[in-house]
């Protein structure tokens, strides 16, 4: 295993595609609610966003598709921080199927801090917060990957 | 505008989220949609699916969040072709919403050619499908991005 596990859930039988298998844009959607538990675990919860009006804006997202996800698959979530500043975290996730010891996807997120109103504009993280990513950052950060990071999508010829 | 129009679709409901926009998941999901509507396209429709048994697979999507999507926004995307061999497509698709000159979301796919049965496996595209990606490629491979393209996502310290 290769992070903290920070999510899991049942695979919805709408997010299955005419392939039989968990549809690619649902992987992301899986993973939106993985950062969802990420946001709680480190006091960004529903709460301190309804208290301050702020949260986190998703930058970039880049996914790797490893093994394809079936209906009846029970599915986990985990998480390593990369690396994080004032403002901004990027969190490495990966998603696991029951059973299997091989992740089914990877996944990257940039996030910034963001203050909703009166418009957006982006700001430093209150210290606790601050120190509850470094200290997720410190459990997980050296923790070995389980599939591909993000790199530049490219088309090499093997033809 | 920046590639080949492909697709367009209201904003449903469910697809917002407690910051009261688009949930980054769902642009994926949108994106998904759009590489559907890019396989009829080409030729890789449901009756082709179902004839060969073959289909795409996603390998890789990585996506830019640029702007944000509201509950009434009227979204469009558009395709560009910037590669293909013969058994793979990399597409660069922007998000757009009406009114508004911007992208709101850009996003690189890499898409894989698969026989399903009786095990997956990769497959050369067939001769009148080969030739519609490379039509749509010479169409829209030098049409101008709308937004940031694919790359290794990365925090830079602007601290």
């Amino acid at each position: 295993m290769a992070g903290v596990k920070i999510y899991d859930t049942a695979v919805s039988p709408q997010w299955i595609d005419y392939n039989g298998h968990l549809r690619d844009g649902y992987y992301s959607v899986i993973f939106s609610s993985a950062v969802d538990a990420l946001m709680d675990r480190v006091g960004l919860d529903e709460a301190y966003r309804k208290h301050t009006g702020c949260t986190l804006y998703t930058l970039e997202m880049h996914l790797h598709f490893l093994h394809e996800v079936k209906q009846s698959d029970a599915l986990s979530v985990q998480v390593r921080i990369l690396a994080a500043d004032r403002k901004r975290i990027h969190a490495a996730l990966e998603m696991y199927a029951e059973g299997k010891a091989e992740a089914v996807a990877s996944c990257e997120f940039m996030l910034l801090h963001v203050s909703q109103n009166p418009e957006p504009r982006a700001v430093a993280f209150p210290p606790e917060i601050a120190a509850a990513i470094e200290q997720l950052r410190q459990l997980s950060a050296a923790l070995p990957a389980a599939g591909p990071g993000s790199r530049t999508i490219e088309l090499r010829s093997r033809t």
